[in-house]
């Protein structure tokens, strides 16, 4: 679990409970019409803007939010070192049998690739052009959530504006002005919460979880060609501790040590 | 048919009919002197902004949101397998009859230079052009409804404002504020609905729809150029399924497989 | 005449009109001191924005957004064609006459820069910068009635903020409040209608013109280049056509058909 | 002087002050406290968001806008001309004297580095990482007035809040309303105001002066780079009068021809 | 310290509050409520929208906003002319003892490095990628505020749209008007205060930071590999010096002077 994804949200919208009944009721705030016209103009909108596929895959992008893979550059690094030091004394094709037990799909395919003796410029096209379409794939994701984000407020408005021409129309009785503007007013208030406490910051840490998975996988990449090259695993672990954080580096040392 | 274009907005006009019937009349809010001032101030705008011709050739973009052209990346790659085997066996020139069969403008027109003998730089350098004509098109009619995503609010703010000022102007009867201020709303009520369920959800699946229509643009042109190489048609076939998601993959092994 | 620029600032500024008229009176929305401030305004910060030359001739700016200059990609072609024609037949001097029957001053000068014998090389360099130039004026002229399209609701609403506080200033009548508000509203009208209808669209109609300008003015740098290096009309015809939309190459044929 | 940016801020002031006085009394808008928050409030935010030495040369910046550097292009490629004359007369050397009389540290500096037989890829390097300096040092500037242009409508705002929060706790006396909203907004007029007269187009006028002021240093790093190469003074000529606007060439040339 | 943040943080809450004072009482503005749904909400959607060990990192990254880590690009400069000097002397094995007096990290790292003998290209990718990790990483800390600065008014809005429905739904007593909208606005209040007084310029400021760090770091790689590539020293130094801005670079004259 991504701890993180999962407290936001929960503290969120407790707090914004809390801050709803000390002042009034929780019932004024729950409006299923309201929801609604917020929810439901949102995912239109959005069916509109994406492909069905897409959309209906979003359910699996969440997920992805809250799930916390667990962020292994320094296994991935060990990895690769691994798989150097096999490759220098047992050559490549030892690297075969090796790659049945790694469950990263780039790497086996990297190593596949290696082990076929494929062209070195050849790889690193090949894992490139995976790895911009992965790539891709994420912003595809992120932008799902950044547009929700932005319709979202959008149908918040437009909810509003029907319930204010409906309210003026009949203005009778004054005394039902004031509840009238309340129920027109939760419309906005669903649109500026759900776009500011879920749909934008779920794009955003979308955002950075695809950012390490591209990081891991760069790794990857520049790891598999260095040992095409045949280049000593020392240099290559050297290599590869560049892509992480100081903070980062200091168990993968360790790890390294007690592997030695 | 895009099913995705067409549910989004027939059921997000849907929702906020309910939406407006639940509190009051639908024919509150059909008032065709605000639709003349959103609509028509938009298409004036957008008629200023862009070249006749473009504006005029939006109903034909629009039409191209809501088809479905069927993502067929997969059988341009057979296709260009197949091509590829041909050329293996038969020579360049065998080509030119098996591009009578095909309807893609741009894959016919790669395989005449191709059999033409012209220079693969050349090749590369006219299709790369034509290619990013094609992009640069796209974004025409991308930019067009992004456009009016942005005229539609601003004139639905323009109507409000004469709504208003032409209300507060004669405020002898206070009876007449609400109702009159109701219409001025209106003509916000429409700038936002179009912008958010119409104009801006379009933009974006016409950019979507145009990334699919160049990645597979892409695809022949790498294929052409791999099958000008002489270069094996396996590895084309690798090649080119890199550009594929590793879901849209599947399909493909198992046609190459009925295929061999 | 740009039919478009034309009919959309017309028939936009009449829609209002009628908008206005069909609940009050025009002569409510003209007032010259509200119409002082926001253009006013709008020209004085324009003027601490961009260098006196630049918004002085912002005059023919504007004429250029009105301006049809016919689309002549398809002539711009074939001189440069007739051009190549000429150089195979009777060398790159007998081009100098020809020069002197064009208008186009960047073709003129490019065929003078080839008939001195000037190094491909700089010959490139010289029109790229040229270019590159032409470009950055044109982003001037756009982005000055870019400017001018976000100054204009800044000052609209720095007239409504001057409205308001005068008028909150003296509550002492309720009967003036009405009337009032509707002349503070009105700069905020100005500032919008003038932006959404006339700076912004001129300002994007300015870019689209400015595409068309330079992707003429790249043609020809190609073309020249290629009949320096010697090709084949044929294939400079290939090449510069791939410039073209596939709408636009159709009557390019005929014309070249005619004229062979 | 830049006459455009006096004329500018000194009219626009000045029409706002008619359109206040039309209508009530330039004494309402004069508020020094609501002055001080908004001002202070710009202030100490642009203290936190840029380091002190380049806060305090604010005002070092504000003289360039208002300063008018006469466009000297022409003379700088006149300059470079007479330089390069000079070196194919009498030797790379005798620049070194020249280079005392001109008063452009940038000029100065590479004539040194050519005099002293300087490697040209090193004489461009240190040139162009000089140049990308003062690019930086410029957007600093201008970064630092777009940043209190934003700033300043929100503590605008800030600032009408305060005052809309103070009267709304004490409403006991209806006529007080009026003045006090009148009080609170002016905070929002102020910034307005202040963002779309003075800062925003300052920042605007700077961009457009550092456009000019690289633009020379590159005809300067062209110029320098083809005497040291020991090319023909009439090619430089050609060459650096690329990077001049047709209109601007004019003058040049009747100046290189007085010169002649 | 920083001083520059310490007085813009702190004299923007003093003005601020003299503006309170002035008009009323600070005691309005002090609602730990309205204090709890903008600083909660922001800081449970900024949970959602990074990594829980960014977020917890924030405290660390604001300190760095208030630290004033003397610009010491002169001494960085003059510590490698020295290493250069060192190294021409001794070679470049006499490197290793003086790298144990550095405290920078990165200097101490690229140092050992050479003495190791690495290959050139090597130690100017592994230096380049650790320079870009780092840049990446002060990124994230830049994005976290910027972020907050975007949610503070967001959750501002969301408090004020809770205080101004739960007033509507009880319009009994009209004089509890008032007081409850001064309420529902203080969230308002505070969600503008954070964003334009903390969040955004601390955001701003780091990013200037971080161009500092990195240009030290940028100037340690260029020097470094000029040492390893054995270039004279004072070739060195003029090429670094270029990378200061000519205020920067009169002290470094004066002490290498003195050290001269």
């Amino acid at each position: 679990m991504d701890l993180g994804t999962l407290i936001g949200i929960a503290s969120g919208f407790i707090l914004i409970a809390i801050g709803i009944i000390s002042n009034g009721s929780i019932l004024t705030f729950l409006d299923p019409a309201s929801m609604m016209i917020v929810m439901g103009g949102t995912i239109a909108a959005t069916l509109v803007a994406y492909p069905l596929p897409s959309v209906l895959e979003s359910g699996k992008i969440v997920k992805k939010a809250f799930e916390n893979k667990k962020s292994n550059s320094n296994s991935v690094i060990q990895n690769i070192i691994e798989l150097a030091n096999k490759a220098r004394k047992e050559g490549l094709l030892a690297l075969e049998e090796m790659s049945n037990d790694m469950d990263d799909e780039f790497l086996k395919k990297g190593i596949i690739l290696i082990v076929d003796g494929t062209d070195p410029e050849l790889v690193r096209n090949l894992l490139e052009t995976e790895l911009s379409f992965v790539e891709e794939r994420h912003k595809v994701g992120q932008g799902l959530f950044e547009t929700m984000g932005s319709f979202a407020p959008a149908f918040g408005m437009v909810g509003t504006l029907i319930g204010l021409i409906n309210m003026l129309r009949k203005l009778d009785d004054p005394s039902t002005i004031g509840p009238a503007m309340a129920v027109a007013l939760i419309t906005t208030f669903y649109g500026s919460l759900l776009a500011n406490l879920v749909f934008l910051p779920i794009a955003n840490k979308l955002k950075v979880k695809s950012r390490n998975e591209l990081l891991e996988k760069e790794i990857i990449l520049e790891g598999l060609l260095s040992i095409q090259a045949g280049e000593n695993p020392r240099i290559i672990e050297e290599k590869l501790k560049a892509f992480l954080s100081p903070a980062m580096r200091k168990p993968l040392n360790e790890g390294v040590e007690e592997n030695a």
